[in-house]
């Protein structure tokens, strides 16, 4: 996918389904973050590591646009990358694919947190360079 | 809520929180749903009687931004106005309060098909003009 | 009920139908999590204030029979009652029905853990005379 | 593991944590479905080709015993066997492991029934023979 080096792939859970006979909207969600787990696993010593460092991301913002359904069982591959990294604040992009089609398409918003306070927090440099090697 | 006219409350389930000890990110996207659902009822002879007249009302995008932490257990009013319709396409706009205090607010967008062959359909004039009795 | 004396309502909600067009079997498992805790509310001060206290409840186990298929939208009655208290252990039983036809049936079992440790703790005196008083 | 020759992995979500820090009881549930569909597709052609031949399988039945927390992140691995197909019935056993500890364990019961009229139905020759061979 252009612009894109990380993806990872889910598959269609069957309780991910709902009665219009297709994924819920909501799972697609659920499937972003576990997407960002994969990435920082890749790219960052694990989401695991960072909150083991005293920090949490918080989701501050999410945006999906669908323009097409998924269906039990099918797997998707999550496109994701992530930009804007700014003090405390990042966001990733999301493209989900499905072989050469283009299924939805969203972005989420993050924020560092100190675990304690749930003040903001720097990124901190080791997590930032991390992220910037891997986007470059 | 200013602008708003119809609101319907949810309790946060402990299902619904995650390791941060808050509400999970996407528990909130199914909470607008649960309010379009209770927004439908009261004005349009609910969801399931659309879907009875051979309509599925797609969900095509979502939008949330997240200004506070819900936890478990809280009782939060979700705010819920739509707009915006124009052919097969409706908007509903959301705000999520605790009390006086603003937890969140996001918007999802909507296109109706026919049930059987999923392809676009205009939104029927009776609920149409149940929306827009609405909204007066 | 026949030996209930505690019931909470749940209204089936979208996300948690299935592409089977019935209520996933997994959402019943919250369900009794949501009787447990309105159980507790009307009992015993609420569930959070056993974790104020310092305690967790685990559930340590689940039992379900499924009778009938839910749909979107209905309004289900969970009967709920708390039994074999003994020690650190605790169990519910629960009777789903839609007016007057069982649903489903089961039990969960739990154990109260010191927050902190997570070692078996015994339930506390105030919390066995609640739900002893409840269940007389 | 004695007496399973199947076996798939989970990987903790966090959406599927809750405040108590640990996979909510619920999670535990869904993975025994993946793993049946899991098992399916490698004995049986995937339950979508099941669902294709004009048969649902319901979940009549679910017992779980949890004997540890599973936290984040981490691999489970889900064995799976099945056993006592008979008629329109049958049953999965599960045995749920991290590295070489038991995590939890349980069943479900299934019934198959006809997709349009959801009337019981035998299972199927092809499919009682997939299941025959594979449980051999």
């Amino acid at each position: 996918m252009d612009g894109f080096s990380f993806s990872t792939d889910v598959r269609v859970r069957f309780a991910e389904t709902d009665a219009q006979g297709i994924a819920h909207h909501a799972a697609f969600v659920v499937w972003l973050e576990v997407a960002r787990v994969a990435y920082l696993e890749r790219f960052a010593g694990g989401y695991q590591s960072i909150r083991e460092r005293g920090l949490e991301a918080l989701t501050t913002g999410v945006e999906m646009r669908y323009l097409r359904a998924a269906y039990f069982d099918e797997t998707l591959t999550v496109w994701t990358r992530c930009r804007d990294l700014r003090g405390a604040r990042f966001r990733y992009d999301y493209r989900i694919t499905r072989d050469a089609e283009l299924v939805a398409e969203g972005s989420t918003s993050h924020a560092t947190v100190d675990r304690g306070t749930y003040r903001p927090i720097r990124v901190p440099a080791w997590l930032a360079d991390a992220i910037t090697a891997a986007e470059r």
